[in-house]
């Protein structure tokens, strides 16, 4: 039976081992990274190319002319002089047919160092039940990691009940053998009906609320209203086609 | 107001930042070194010395003469020869008036790790209530941080339902900052009643169930049995005075 198990924060990713036992995982930054990547695929970005740091995003950017990208990000939640608040309610406007290069404290690292799994796909609760379905071809031998990104070293609530809401959507397609720490997430989701009031109740959301961002924070609490799969390879992230799972 | 965060795992403890920030810390092995130590007290142990290894029990017990002490330990779940297997159940019928020293995996290293926090206490199902209680005092520079000790690196459920207990414990008794951390545990405790179904859903309870330790995983899901407060100090459990709270 494929084993699913869960990671807390970015922290626990340890990059010699995502390359080993056959791991497919599907990274979550709810708020607002992978929502903010899940969004933009949705409102018609070409790629999204997940960096570091700042620096990595300008050198990134080199390889487009001024049309051709967006450049979003923040640093421990603050805005970086010269780039776009990485809010999807912000790019959307503008993302259309465009390359997102987006630079994030967590989200974006913790897909960087998820890169050597097997397959690293994007989760959110816009998308997860697409990903659990993308997940149906997992073989038995395979694990499912999920990566919730968590807030500068810490759990995080939005993270952690977005794995939970994942967990139980692969639950509704097939049997899988789950992890403690898989359990705890679904368990706890399983209790949690109204994801809005969850994400308002995090950390992060109640900062994003404090500037007037409650736009996002509905963007994000938005479940399964796209059927868009993102996948990362070779470090630029699109929309996974159905002829490849 | 006083802050309550949690700690999944003892890997997460960072032994220099335990001296600082004023904090009080609870370590919790529900399965079973903390559950195990609260028993033995409550049948009448001495004092209880957790160590990080066999070898340290050893040395520990050169000590004491040979009906003063009684070693148990474990490793990676497996008995030590010539150590009791630390079950309460085993060690209760000899505990009387000796000094139990204790090697686990997890627990005794947990609270070893935790040791220059400005207080230890130990938690279990058993004695959260009166651990909650004990708390009172705390100031609002204070920080209460729960640490479960986990199991080799991962989250165990187990410890994770133990933490929610804890927090909902002292939640009765005053209000208190959550970290999103300490959220995900009240939240997952406050939907999962039964105890012991959760420990035996969980992968030591498994484990336990495997080997006829159902005893134990009664004992172990015994909610507020005792109003016994263990407290580690200079390298040493015993019993809390509530004179010197």
């Amino acid at each position: 039976m494929t084993k699913i198990h869960l990671l807390m924060k970015k922290e626990d990713i340890k990059e010699e081992k995502m390359a080993v036992g056959n791991k497919v995982a599907v990274v979550l930054d709810v708020l607002l990274a992978t929502t903010t990547i899940v969004s933009a695929l949705k409102d018609g970005a070409k790629e999204v190319i997940p960096v570091l740091h700042s620096h990595e995003a300008l050198v990134a950017a080199k390889e487009y002319s001024e049309d051709e990208y967006i450049l979003a990000g923040e640093l421990d939640a603050k805005p970086i002089t010269g780039f776009v608040y990485p809010s999807p309610t912000f790019i959307r406007e503008s993302i259309k047919g465009k390359t997102l290069i987006l630079s994030t404290t967590n989200g974006t690292v913790a897909l960087r160092r998820s890169a050597l799994a097997s397959k690293v796909y994007i989760g959110s609760l816009l998308n997860n039940p697409a990903v659990a379905s993308a997940l149906k071809n997992v073989t038995d031998d395979q694990t499912i990691l999920i990566i919730c990104s968590g807030n500068s070293g810490e759990t995080s609530l939005e993270d952690f009940y977005g794995a939970g809401h994942l967990i139980d959507c692969l639950l509704m397609n097939s049997k899988y053998e789950l992890t403690d720490a898989a359990k705890t997430a679904l368990y706890f989701y399983r209790g949690q009906e109204d994801a809005y009031e969850i994400l308002l109740d995090s950390y992060v959301g109640s900062l994003l609320e404090k500037h007037n961002q409650n736009a996002d924070l509905k963007v994000a609490a938005s479940k399964g209203i796209t059927s868009i799969v993102p996948i990362l390879i070779e470090g630029r992230v699109t929309v996974e086609s159905s002829l490849t799972r």
